[in-house]
């Protein structure tokens, strides 16, 4: 090993769904929205001027923020905004968890959590999820460095209801909570009321799945003000200026078109209730999900085999390499007629 | 104190120079480039589908790797992209930057160097630059954690030639040397080539002054494979999908249009040349500016009230607080235009 080599902090990364890039596929494999976002989005798009571009954009990423703020009726002061919700998690990681105390999160979860606590050395402890994958806030009654989870859950789309979460908080005033409400608008309840009323509670929220802009990279937060003042503080440490000027301005228009993302989101829902029925009537379990995937799992058939054979159709799913779920497969919602499509494949495949 | 504040990683941040609002101002404090980008951004920014913004972008960035690899002649597996040069140095500073001896850098540089490491918790000194804020290779050579400058260096401007670059990294094998070249364009020598002979050597670049897009918020960096590789395992621990598809397209159209930038670029050094011999003219003192800055100083004036007045004018210069420049301002370079409306003022002002 060089001499530099001992400077280096070796980490072993995140590994995202695959984007692949054959045409005329049906891509469910990364809960990406299948409608594109709201018109206003082309608007505001049209408008943009290049020259404009010449200039650094806002630092403090106002006009977004301020959108943001009308759109959920939570004052700017509690608004954080960032290059999709990874950016906003990992700045909240690097913020927040800097404690000696371990930092807890679900065993089955986004696989990101113990990616960010191994790159900046943070300790964590995973909590198992119980037999139906459920959170039980009773595990969560001891000492930590901080807390996080998704709601719904990823991979499982299982819902916690707002009295749990509280149990939850209840037990941790101690601890920083953090509730990665990434699918929370396809049948969750937001813990956001709760910032009212818990100083420690952060709110995670992304423009990727419910409005469609996975591409345009824009994540937020909710907190109270010396959180997010804290956070800030982290954030102009590490880079001034996160958001360009396209995500600013196409991220304000497009959540002040709340009537849409509405549209939207009843359409997916509607093809998940849809898409759920068949997938029982093929012998498939899983719990209800509260967002836009199912995780689906069959007695009768290997996933990673099924993922294979779907995947040499065209069809791309998530099949996670893992402890307790390596039978199990993730199906983003597209739209019915996708949905449809793989209806068919499967009743030919069983 | 509450106890989750104890969590807390609490840091200063970096202070971006003002972004001010109001219109009909002659804004020179950020080193912005006064000409709009090459009108492929124009025509790209106008092919841009709205519906493309529903699919998460390519994490590899590599259209904009590939342009990048064409326009420097550098092959793809040297390259890495991030949200603005800012973006490309936090995550430089976290993978490299990760041992106990201390980091070097200028003690007048981009002030973002420390902030950097009291964030990261990276053990740094500061090494004085000559009377004349030159960089002197000899004092780099001792033990170090790492060793980062621009070249030029900002705010002063001052090149340093190739061969005292080589100097410091022949003495120090066992570091990774960082030249961060945001203002190389303006007339220095580029460190690039010597990224083949040396495998400890990082070239950082920005698209954000010559490019004349820091709106869009992108940055790159040139090293040998195996260094691009570590520096992506911490991307992708960080944050999977950083660039988003606006600046990934137009990033990639900008820079395939080497031909605008030769213009607009020696329209700026053109902009720089007849500007200083005007603030000479007038006694003010500064060493030859290799970027599209000059850091002035003036026997008689006091730097503070000078960017006052200037301030209540509608010029907006930059001031740093800080020891040994306090009697300093940078200025931007800014159209012929604006710079004749600075040179009359301060003819008037003297």
């Amino acid at each position: 090993m060089k001499n530099w080599e001992k400077n280096v902090r070796k980490v072993v990364p995140y590994v995202p769904g695959e984007q692949p890039k054959e045409d005329h596929l049906i891509k469910l494999n990364t809960n990406e929205n299948p409608y594109p976002p709201s018109p206003k989005a082309e608007q505001c798009l049209r408008e943009l001027e290049i020259s404009a571009f010449r200039k650094y954009p806002d630092p403090e990423c106002r006009e977004l923020i301020q959108a943001i703020s009308r759109a959920y009726g939570v004052p700017e002061s509690r608004i954080f905004a960032g290059v999709g919700s990874d950016d906003v998690l990992a700045m909240l990681f690097l913020t927040f968890f800097h404690g000696t105390a371990p930092i807890l999160f679900p065993d089955i979860t986004y696989s990101f959590y113990d990616v960010w606590a191994e790159l900046l050395r943070i300790p964590y402890e995973t909590v198992p999820l119980d037999e139906e994958f459920a959170i039980r806030p009773g595990d969560y009654q001891r000492e930590n460095g901080g807390i996080i989870f998704p709601n719904p859950n990823a991979p499982t789309g299982r819902l916690l209801s707002l009295d749990l979460i509280k149990e939850i908080l209840d037990a941790n005033s101690d601890s920083i909570v953090i509730v990665d409400e990434a699918y929370i608008d396809f049948g969750g309840e937001s813990a956001l009321p709760l910032i009212d009323q818990y100083e420690n509670l952060i709110v995670v929220r992304t423009f990727s799945k419910s409005y469609s802009m996975a591409g345009m990279r824009i994540g937020y937060a909710f907190g109270q003000e010396h959180l997010i003042s804290y956070l800030n503080d982290v954030k102009f440490s590490f880079n001034s200026y996160t958001m360009n000027l396209p995500a600013l301005k196409i991220g304000a228009a497009v959540i002040s078109d709340q009537e849409y993302l509405s549209m939207t989101k009843n359409k997916i829902i509607k093809t998940r209730e849809w898409f759920s029925k068949e997938m029982r009537a093929l012998g498939f379990s899983f719990s209800e999900s509260a967002s836009n995937f199912l995780f689906v799992t069959h007695e009768k058939v290997d996933a990673k085999e099924l993922f294979e054979a779907l995947k040499k159709a065209h069809i791309y799913v998530r099949h996670f390499r893992k402890p307790r779920i390596d039978q199990y497969l993730r199906i983003t919602i597209g739209t019915d007629e996708e949905m449809q499509t793989l209806v068919a494949f499967l009743k030919e495949y069983l």
